[in-house]
C-alpha cells in the first residue's frame, strides 16, 4: 500500500469498529437468474437495506463519532439533499448532538421530510452552490459546527471502505473465496476509493472497478487523463452520481483502482429493473450502475466471481423509469 | 394438538428435511420505522426472496418430491396461472419431471413466460374453470401426471408449514423467545393452515391470525359461521388471495387459528409503499395484506412481538397502484 494515500487499511478497520453499533452489517446476496444473464458469478452488497437506505450511514458515522466530545458538542453541518444528508442527520442523532444540514429550498418535499425525520435542523437556501457554501459558512460561523463532507474527508472514506471488508468477510465467510472483482458505482468516489483500500490491502489481484453514467463521466475521464476533470452538466438518471470526484478520493482512484467503466441509462433502467423483479430489492438508479456496467461489459467479467455493490435504495415510486 | 387435523407437526419438520435443498431460509427482518408506525414490534418474513418468488415453492416442492419414483416418472399436472404455477414447475424441474401447467389463454404473458421459463408444459384453454378442470382431466388421462393442488393438499399444507418452523428457530436463534401474534394473509389457506399447526404446536398461546382483504372475505365469513362459504365475485387488488378456503384448511383453521381479520384495498396498498419505501423489500399486493391488517388493527396488537408473513414479490412494474 502506498503511505502517502489519505488512508491506509488501519483506518477502515478503526472505522468498522466505530460504526458498529449504528451500522447494519448488510447481505450480501447472489442470483441464478441474474448470474445467468451476466454470464458470471455474480454477488450483490445490499446496501439498500443500510440504515437510512443507503451505505452513506457508513461515513457519516465514522465521521461524527470520531469527533472528540467538544468538538461534538457544537455539532455538525452538511449541504447534501441526497442520502448523505439523512445520514449525517441520523449519526448526529445517535451521538446525541445537532446536524444543521443546508438544503435547496427546490428540494423534494420527500428528502425535506426523510431529514427533518431525523431530528435534523434544515435551512434551506437557493438552489446554488454558492447559496449553499455560504449557508453552512453562516452556521459554522455561529454555531462551530463540524463540516461533514459527502466524500473528500479521510474519515468519510474510511467509514465507505467498511463495505470492502464485510464483502471479503462475507464471501469468506460461506468459503467462497475472493472475488475476480469488485465494481462500485461511482460519483463524488468515496465509496470506491474507500472499498480499493480494503480490498488491496487484502487482494492486490482482485480487480477494483468503478462504473459511472456516460452522462457524469468526470471520474471515467479524469482516471485516463491523469488529471482531475471536474463534472460540468451531467445528464443521467442516476441522480446520486452526478457530483465531481474529490481531490482525496481521485488520489485513492487514480493509484488502487484498475478501471472506470461506463454505462448508458438505458442500460442502468434495465439493471434496476431486473434487481427489482428478479431479487425483490428496491434499488435506486445510481444503486444499479455496478450492476449494470457488469451486464454491458460482460466479456471482462466472463466466468469470474463478481461482486457488486447496491448503494442504495431511496426512489420516488410515483416517478419510475418504466 | 388434534389427531383428526388433515397434517400435524411431524409432517411439517418431514417436509422441512424433504425441501431443505431446493429451496431458501428467508430471512426474517424488522424495521424500527414501521415497529413504530404499527405500535408493536413488528417482524417480517420475507417469503418474497423465495424461490420463484413465493411460499409457494416450498408446498410444490414437498409435494412433487413426495411422490414415489412410478408416480414422478409420469409427471404431474396444476392449473394455477399464479405463484403456485411457477413453483410447480420449479420443483418438477429439479425432480427431473414434467410440469403440466394449464393457464387461461388470457393469462399475462409475463405469467406465461415465466411458467415456461421454468420448463413447464402449457397447456392454454378457455378463461372458465370447467374449462380448466376438463384440460387438467384430458392431461391426466393421457399422461398419467399427479395432481398438485395449490392448497387444499395436506403435502402442501405441511410445505407451506415449514414457514411457521422457521420464524419461530429464527427468532429463538437472536434470542428473541416466540412472538405474541402470526399474522398470515389467507386464500385458499394452505399457509395459514400450515403455519397454524406449526406455531401451535410449539406455543399454544401464540395467536395464529388470518388476514384476508374486504373484497375477497370468505374466510373471513367461514372462520365466523363456522361453514365454509365459497368465495364468488372477489374484488380486490390482491390477487393472489381471490380463491376459496379450501375444506383441508378450513379443517384445521376452523380449530386453530384465533381470528381473521379483513384489511380494505387502501390498506394494503399503503402497506405495500410502505414495505418497499422502509425496508426496500418488493412486494406484491397479497404479501402486503399481513403488514395492513397489524396497521388496520393496531389495537390488537399493541406492544406485542408480530411476526406478518411477506408472502410472494411478484408484482408487474408498470402496472403499480400508485
Amino acid at each position: 500500500m502506498n503511505p502517502d494515500l489519505p488512508i491506509d487499511a488501519a483506518d477502515i478497520e478503526a472505522a468498522a469498529a466505530r460504526i458498529a453499533p449504528y451500522v447494519h452489517r448488510t447481505p450480501l446476496v447472489t442470483s441464478a437468474a441474474l448470474s445467468e444473464l451476466a454470464g458470471c458469478d455474480l454477488w450483490m452488497k445490499a446496501e439498500n437495506l443500510q440504515k437510512v437506505g443507503a451505505f452513506k450511514a457508513r461515513g457519516a458515522h465514522n465521521a461524527v463519532f470520531a469527533l472528540s466530545e467538544a468538538e461534538a458538542a457544537a455539532g455538525v453541518v452538511t449541504h447534501s439533499s441526497g442520502n448523505h444528508a439523512a445520514a449525517v442527520a441520523l449519526a448526529a442523532r445517535n451521538r446525541g448532538t445537532t446536524a444543521h444540514v443546508v438544503m435547496p429550498s427546490n428540494a423534494p418535499e420527500v428528502k425535506k421530510a426523510a431529514v427533518a425525520g431525523y431530528g435534523a435542523d434544515i435551512t434551506l437556501c437557493e438552489p446554488t452552490l454558492q447559496a449553499r457554501e455560504d449557508a453552512v459558512a453562516d452556521i459554522q460561523a455561529r454555531t462551530g459546527a463540524v463540516l461533514v463532507h459527502p466524500y473528500d474527508d479521510p474519515l468519510v472514506i474510511a467509514g465507505q471502505g467498511t463495505t470492502g471488508v464485510e464483502i471479503l468477510d462475507q464471501l469468506d465467510g460461506i468459503g467462497q473465496g475472493p472475488p475476480g472483482a469488485v465494481v462500485v458505482p461511482v460519483g463524488g468516489g468515496g465509496l470506491l476509493a474507500g472499498i480499493a483500500v480494503a480490498v488491496k490491502s487484502r487482494y492486490p489481484d482482485c480487480a477494483v472497478i468503478g462504473a459511472e453514467p456516460v452522462g457524469a463521466d468526470d471520474a471515467h475521464r479524469s482516471f485516463h487523463s491523469g488529471t482531475l476533470v471536474p463534472q460540468t452538466a451531467p445528464d443521467t438518471i442516476a441522480d446520486g452520481l452526478l457530483t465531481s470526484l474529490g481531490e482525496r478520493n481521485f488520489a485513492i482512484i487514480t493509484r488502487l483502482v484498475d478501471d472506470i467503466l461506463l454505462v448508458d441509462d438505458p442500460g442502468i433502467i434495465e439493471a434496476m429493473e431486473l434487481i427489482w423483479t428478479r431479487i425483490k430489492l428496491v434499488v435506486e438508479p445510481s444503486g444499479a450502475v455496478g450492476v449494470a456496467a457488469v451486464l454491458a461489459h460482460r466479456a471482462r467479467f466472463a466466468g469470474q466471481r463478481v461482486v457488486a455493490v447496491l448503494t442504495g435504495g431511496n426512489v420516488d415510486l410515483r416517478k419510475l423509469p418504466w
